[in-house]
């Protein structure tokens, strides 16, 4: 292959680009027959497709044109003072002026990047934490200061040594965590509120998931408690937290639709940042899912993905309860799509998938969500995407492959 | 309103991004009953909105579930296919592997910055060009050697001297300029191509209008001369431009569809880039767009297009031929959607556009897509949009109110 002049123009930033752990190793798990709890996809067969169509078709037959059209940078005002509404239920009093409707949620971590990181800033972040917010703010030079979590999330008490780090923002995701399924509980989220404030450090919530709750009680978000502990203005928006979530995960990923709420201020330049990005979000996609959202029907649905991802949860913990070695733990999510195995130190859960993908059978090894290492024993698992019987069968081989290795060492 | 501690955490990125001028002067024209001419928005009585019903329907009805799941970061691969079968009919040979799908455009010329601009770098550019390259390039700290431009483009005597700066790359765009309506002539494209091979500069050839021609014949594409300049294999993508078009003037801008050509190693780094960006395109609009385009539908739609462009463009010129003083001049574009008007030296547009608003017309004063000033006496003028009486009157009235203006000083 001859070469072009561009591979010797790359900036700096393009240089720090490598190849994801992650993906190289995703790419073991592409062979049929394969039963991957690797990925983070929600389950398919529950996208409401035939809501969607009527959707398509109630915009297309009524607001065809306007529908297809250039938008505004911010997003469709009717569902930005839709999910604006949302959220004062919630306990959270926000107007469409603290919304900005981003492509996915993916977006939002890079504009997050674009407009708050330089080289060399420190970030306080879980370890283990969302792979994707990792990638998206490396490329802009992001340190991370990582606060060990267990089963109840970040451990707070080792927060404060953090935030003397001078850290530009803490980022959290309080429910049922990606990658570990971890929910942070009242207590710690009331101290990581009081501790950001005595550090004036702000916060950024991540929640794609909290209206994945499958059992335990909702718990109120990190934005709203951080309202509460500073304002005298009852449920006002006190504007120290950044807060993002999504559709991909109550509706449909492929339709590439979430927000965030931030102070207006915050709004303003973020929509400047996402004029030069990629100037708004599909017109079209905001209005189908303003059309289906708008009667309530996503309340009647989310009862349904619960009913289908509970069951999916508890068969999986059932069958490692029946099949997994007891020198292996794993954490017992109260929501959301994923699970985290711990394996007895010293076992490389690298090693263990290149043996489980030989027996069809694939999960994502923990270390690459450790920003400063650790985790080589870890392992996450997907229990959102396969059914009930595909995960009693995978579950179980990799229970047998556990044991086996076990043994061996 | 209280402050936040976001305020005081902008990296030095944000700090740099100011509110667009034309984004300021275009609230002038959010008024009922005035006439635009600013927007850059195709017209939205043609967009075939029956036919994305039906596309909707179809791909829903059939692919409903993976329609609607996270696809792959590089895009749809029927797509692409497609849309490598369709450049190789203007004699470049591509695959796949040389294309990425991007949400708009203006995510190309992102993702373009973001792979190759350090702080300081240089890039060749016309000028007047496009603004939206300009903002999103001097996000990333781009100093802009600008080429002097005529009716017939990029005045490419002049590119020399600009080369010798060290440039990154020449930005040009080719057919039918955003703004001035410019077509490159064919002598000039292979001066152009001889040029950046004499000083191994590499081109970014953004080309959103190519197919919207309404009078003249068809140039070959800047990257087709330079396979040919530079292959003995015959119409092989020599991997020397990377070339940008888009859905969004042939289908409708409101699905965010664009697609970029590049050497297959640039690519991957953009795959990357996109991962951190947006994970990837919307699933559901490149399925629909694909359904769309699959049977040959735009070919016969882009003829539509043409002939009501070319009429409203016709319109445009007549009326101006009629009603605007002889001082003033203005670009006969062979395509696109702009047409370029230069008043007499001294003459300030944007002073002329707010005398115009109380007489409701607007267009665009020429001066911000100067990235190194100049152009106070030029306008950019819409024709795609406002129908042929509409045309009359608001060109009318512009014609009556430079005349007024000229005979006050």
């Amino acid at each position: 292959m001859h070469s072009t002049p561009w591979e010797y123009r790359y900036a700096y930033r393009a240089q720090r680009m490598g190849s994801s752990v992650i993906r190289e190793l995703l790419k073991l798990t592409e062979q049929p027959d394969l039963i991957s709890f690797a990925g983070g996809l929600p389950a398919p067969e529950l996208f409401p497709v035939e809501k969607l169509r009527e959707a398509c078709n109630e915009v297309l037959s009524t607001l065809g044109p306007q529908s297809l059209q250039y938008g505004t940078t911010e997003g469709y005002l009717p569902l930005r003072e839709m999910i604006a509404r949302h959220t004062a239920r919630y306990g959270i009093e926000v107007t469409a002026e603290n919304i900005l409707i981003t492509s996915g949620s993916q977006q939002a971590l890079d504009f997050i990047g674009r407009l708050f990181i330089n080289n060399g800033d420190h970030i306080v972040v879980e370890s283990p934490t969302y792979l994707g917010a990792l990638q998206a703010w490396r490329a802009y030079g992001a340190n991370y200061v990582s606060v060990r979590s267990d089963e109840h999330g970040m451990i707070v008490d080792e927060l404060e040594a953090a935030l003397r780090a001078g850290p530009k923002f803490i980022y959290v995701l309080p429910n049922f965590q990606n990658p570990s399924g971890s929910t942070l509980t009242l207590e710690r989220r009331l101290k990581l509120v009081e501790l950001a404030d005595k550090y004036g450090v702000p916060i950024v919530e991540d929640d794609p998931y909290g209206q994945l709750r499958y059992s335990g009680d909702h718990l109120p978000s990190v934005v709203s408690l951080d309202s509460e502990y500073r304002g005298p203005n009852g449920g006002c928006y006190s504007g120290n937290v950044i807060y993002l979530s999504t559709f991909s995960k109550l509706l449909a990923p492929g339709i590439r639709l979430a927000w965030m709420i931030a102070p207006p201020e915050v709004i303003r330049k973020l929509v400047m940042a996402k004029q030069a990005a990629d100037l708004h979000t599909a017109t079209f996609n905001q209005y189908v899912a303003y059309e289906v959202a708008k009667g309530g029907f996503l309340d009647e649905h989310i009862k349904v993905i619960r009913a289908t991802y509970k069951e999916r949860r508890d068969v999986m913990l059932e069958t490692m309860d029946e099949t997994w070695p007891s020198q292996a733990q794993w954490t017992r999510p109260e929501g959301g799509m994923f699970l985290w195995g711990i394996l007895p130190p010293g076992m490389d859960s690298a090693e263990v998938l290149k043996e489980a993908v030989t027996r069809k059978v694939a999960f994502v090894p923990g270390a690459p969500f450790h920003p400063n290492g650790g985790g080589e024993n870890t392992m996450r698992i997907n229990f959102s995407y396969s059914s009930p019987e595909t995960i009693r069968e995978g579950i179980t081989r990799l229970g047998f492959l556990l044991k086996e290795l076990l043994v061996k060492n």
